[in-house]
């Protein structure tokens, strides 16, 4: 299959202009999965939430809207982070979207920093999407520091796991050659790159997209301060494989009885 | 505390000659901890049970002995890797040793490859040794690629990891920056050098010896090729703050309630 990411520079607030950067740098591009950064449309740094509710959409929003009509553009299953609102709760959520339409939302189970002062700690199972055959599984940025995450993802199955992001810590691109490597899964983690001074806050976003291996190879990494799109053929059914050699299967050699929770 | 590592390059069942190396290579070093790689006397690549069990020791061994005098001399907790006997089960383990005197041992509970024929998996959990203050927990070599036993130790309140190995895929180094981030622990990787070619098997250690810290950064690395010693100093206590800012404590914001094990 083919998969990609898309890494934007977002101006804050300016959710047009962030649709139409991305409507340029995908121009003529297909592909089965697209992943986008976390809050593509909207920048990151709110001051309160009250910010975070203003840009914030239902499911059936204005980016719900842009992303059907980008998957019908360019034939992918796309993956993409929003606010989102549902009744007075609001959570940094990503859009599961395919065929022209909104499959489900992923609501971010480990919020990072200040995140936990406007949005609300998400409510609903990792889960993963079998989608036209292939197996993908949906996390959310700083949910890469919890190595449960992709863990559970591959134990339910996920091939490919979509991982839209706005880090600011320089770790999690090399972490990702180490998980994907421990679970057999591919990954697409898609980063923003620019900078935003908002009140307190003066974030520098790291960029580095990264298509990472089910046998821990870099297969895609972005530059870390432009805007950058990358599409690349994949072998997803490899990650069904978990046999390192001819006597260690790294799911079934697991000893769960010794594990703490 | 003083943490370090002896990386060797036994011979292959040269129990005394591979001691001598140890003693050569510690002359004169005082330390807290250090630690010794897995199989550290014996060598690694047997070809039968009947070659393991004959190399074998119960935990009242030479090897132990050997180790009881090293702890006196050094001042330091020792854990290296020996072959266990226990009744008719053989077990790829390693010691620990402080002040003259076996504490325990570790049986590997994640064999590799064909240590599957003629170890018996670790039938003990994962433990936390309280020694002179200071909290070390053990594993041995493959145990890395299973990131619940990092994680398992350092929920039982391990400061430290201990981790003898006889590495021979080139992943493991790496992994430990990613895992002692996540877990906020110290470790102290020992590894051999050299090659083995017995029956049907070639292999080549990559060394590579490694101390990381609790925030992911190298401390010590050693050579791939040849025998190294390394003794630093590290706050251990850093390793019981888990927060990474001022509102992500990376063991409380676990959410166990989504994970599937």
């Amino acid at each position: 299959m083919k998969v990609g990411y898309v890494q934007n520079a977002p101006v804050f607030g300016e959710k047009e202009k962030n649709f139409n950067q991305i409507r340029e740098l995908l121009k003529g591009v297909k592909a089965d999965l697209l992943v986008l950064p976390e809050l593509f449309a909207t920048g990151y740094t709110f001051m309160s939430e009250d910010e975070a509710r203003e840009l914030g959409e239902t499911k059936d929003g204005k980016t719900a809207k842009f992303l059907k009509e980008l998957s019908n553009e360019t034939g992918a299953t796309i993956v993409g982070g929003f606010v989102e609102l549902d009744g007075q709760n609001i959570y940094n959520s990503s859009l599961i979207v395919s065929k022209g339409g909104v499959i489900d939302t992923y609501r971010k189970i480990h919020l990072f920093n200040k995140e936990k002062l406007w949005f609300t700690p998400g409510d609903k199972p990792l889960k993963v999407y079998d989608i036209n055959g292939s197996k993908i599984g949906v996390m959310i940025c700083f949910d890469w520091i919890f190595s449960e995450v992709i863990r559970t993802l591959a134990l339910e199955g996920a091939q490919v796991i979509a991982h839209p992001c706005n880090l600011v810590m320089p770790y999690c691109q090399n972490a990702m050659i180490t998980h994907c490597l421990e679970n057999r899964v591919f990954d697409v983690t898609a980063n923003r790159v620019g900078s935003e001074k908002r009140g307190e806050d003066d974030f520098t976003f790291t960029g580095g997209s990264q298509i990472t291996s089910f046998d821990g190879q870099v297969l895609s990494s972005a530059p870390s301060n432009a805007p950058y799109v990358s599409v690349i053929d994949i072998d997803e059914k490899k990650s069904e494989n978990k046999m390192i050699n001819k006597y260690n299967d790294i799911f079934k050699d697991r000893r769960t009885e010794f594990y703490k929770f």
